[in-house]
């Protein structure tokens, strides 16, 4: 934090990408008076729609960068696709970002990600980075197939992840993908009984809090559903909570970090880690007590984080997933006929498969209140016809 | 609602000023995809800090107003403080205004409130309108003194009523504040229990929800807190409501209406009307499961109402009133740091006795839950040295 003017003080964060983690941001934003700055690639941006504050440029343009975050007290992040090394210099001149250089740089790379978890004695399946074809197939030798492929850099929402059930689908799959380009890694199968995901916040002090784990429920690589709290034994809760605690307190993570975690028969093991607000935590807008976005100005702003307790008893969040290209909001005031939902649009142009926004309800009863949200993100996307029964 | 364009849907609504109420409209509407755009006299006024639809221009001035309205699907109101007259012709030329330029002109118009609600058998304190000083002294006369004097137009947080105890108190306001001038009304003074509001919203095509009455705290005539539920019997509770239904029917007002009411030994009477959001309900953003501000956009643009609800068994909101000039946003930290509370900035310069935001709590306990939001309110000001045992 290095205020230009000793008599100011440090409440301009900007955010570097305008998706609607930015754009959610945001709305934390205007009831703590943080200022917002947003550098946003196009005027269309969901959160360049709705910010007073918006610089356009590239994010992996060095240049575009340095120049942006001269203006802030502090730097985060709406997604990972930036210049490492950009940040890395910045850093070094002074410049908070929160997460740091070192943290984006672990969530940018799954190899990365891999070793150093399981270098600190993180449980994480198997793997080992493929350079050439031979490490593949060793690998299939040794941990027996089905693998799993993964590239390294630049996957998300299930691209970049291939099961490979045995030598000849390997055969095919090099055929496609050079290992080098995508800095391939290659893991273990695992059985998983269900997804869960963890939010941990960390502010710079080290002051850290964990929300209540909570289920991911995903379809093709894409989530589509988080049930709050996650429907596991109490042992496992705490299990995952320690995990996310100390991953974050490993890696000085700064603000809000997503944990997911695979559960297996015999525990847990690290999927994924992802540095900012995440998906599996929107539920906590309306369904925890402080929400991700607002926990995250907090922390990147090293002020107190506030409580992470459960609003309900139940809650569900429905991802919104377009199915054609109608603008949601045309769907929007049969979608809040339904009873106590509360949605959020991202303010993307629709099209199938993109995520336009989410929805959450709350409870006593996690399926009635799963049915709620459920039905009313289906009205949101033509899945459900307005004037069906409810 | 005339979308210029026939496969428009319409989503965009004008807000007339741009003070608090206005902000937290703008956060109510990011999520619903709801395009705003706002009608502000100043750069920093609080809404147009954080809004990126800004046309700056007075309320009062009829060809401003015509030209701001002509981009919206419907408009709506931060203050009364318009020219009815202009809003009239507006809505005779086709213009949706919500509430409507009927209702608008009656919230600006105490006398005309009261003239209306008496002549519709609301129940409200004898009143008399004073054209000349013998009105004054004879309702004295005949209702005893003392009695509460009210600047027909205003009026607000206290400013334009004044408790006047006898004739010679009469006689020396008389000589300070001219009765044509600020369109004086005279009122029975009523021995108040305890002051209760209630918010009422209603959709164009009819449909009308209430919340849960509150009681509200006022201290000069300005409100310093709002407690939810309001602390009386589940009779008076339904009476509130029964009441405050009726009225938005009766006048048919779209949005939300805040019916102020006083609870005396013998019941409720009707203090004074708000044709949109309002200071006794903020409560609401977080203690109902809609917020005033979502609902009244839902009833702006006509579509169904969501559910007033209340989210835990006790709510309260308390006030940020300025002591000095110190800019909350420096004593945040201090504020977050207590359990669980929700702070709103207003984007407000610090000055003695400006409401600057709101803190709210939320919890079991109605007292516990007050305790809270007091203390975080009291951090914000300075009325709580940072650093004191909690």
């Amino acid at each position: 934090m290095i205020p230009s003017d000793p008599d100011s003080f440090p409440r301009t964060v900007g955010i570097v990408g305008a998706g609607q983690l930015a754009r959610m941001m945001l709305q934390a934003a205007i009831p703590l008076g943080v200022r917002v700055q947003l550098l946003a690639e196009r005027a269309d941006d969901g959160a360049a729609l709705v910010a007073p504050d918006v610089t356009f440029g590239r994010a992996d343009d060095a240049a575009a960068l340095a120049a942006f975050v001269a203006g802030c007290d502090a730097t985060t992040f709406d997604h990972e696709l930036v210049d490492a090394g950009a940040l890395t210099a910045l850093e070094a001149a002074g410049h908070a970002f929160r997460p740091g250089a070192g943290t984006v740089a672990l969530a940018q790379n799954k190899r990365r990600q891999r070793h150093l978890l399981g270098s600190l004695g993180f449980p994480v399946p198997p793997h080992r980075p493929v350079d050439a074809p031979s490490d593949l197939f060793e690998f299939g030798a040794e941990y027996g197939w089905p693998v799993v492929a993964k590239a390294g850099r630049g996957g998300y929402d299930g691209r970049g992840v291939w099961v490979l059930d045995g030598p000849e689908a390997a055969m095919e799959f090099l055929a496609r993908v050079d290992p080098v380009a995508v800095e391939l890694l290659v893991e273990a199968w695992v059985p998983i009984e269900r997804e869960l995901a963890v939010l941990v916040a960390r502010r710079p002090t080290g002051e850290v809090v964990t929300y209540p784990p909570v289920e991911t429920v995903q379809v093709e690589g894409i989530c589509h559903e988080i049930l709050a709290p996650a429907p596991v034994a109490s042992g496992l809760v705490a299990d995952a909570e320690r995990l996310a605690l100390a991953i974050a307190t490993s890696i000085e993570s700064t603000g809000v970090l997503a944990v997911e975690l695979f559960q297996m028969a015999e525990g847990l093991v690290v999927n994924e880690l992802a540095a900012r607000p995440h998906n599996s935590g929107h539920w906590t807008i309306e369904g925890a007590t402080t929400s991700q976005f607002e926990q995250h100005l907090r922390a990147v702003l090293d002020w107190p984080l506030g409580s992470t307790a459960l609003r309900a008893p139940a809650v569900a969040t429905v991802n919104v997933l377009g199915r054609d290209e109608v603008d949601p909001v045309r769907r929007l005031p049969a979608a809040l006929a339904v009873d106590g939902v509360h949605v959020h649009l991202y303010g993307k142009a629709a099209r199938p498969g993109r995520k336009l926004g989410h929805v959450t309800a709350l409870g006593q009863d996690p399926a009635e209140v799963r049915d709620r949200a459920v039905r009313a993100a289906g009205l949101l996307t033509g899945a459900v016809p307005a004037g069906s029964a409810s």
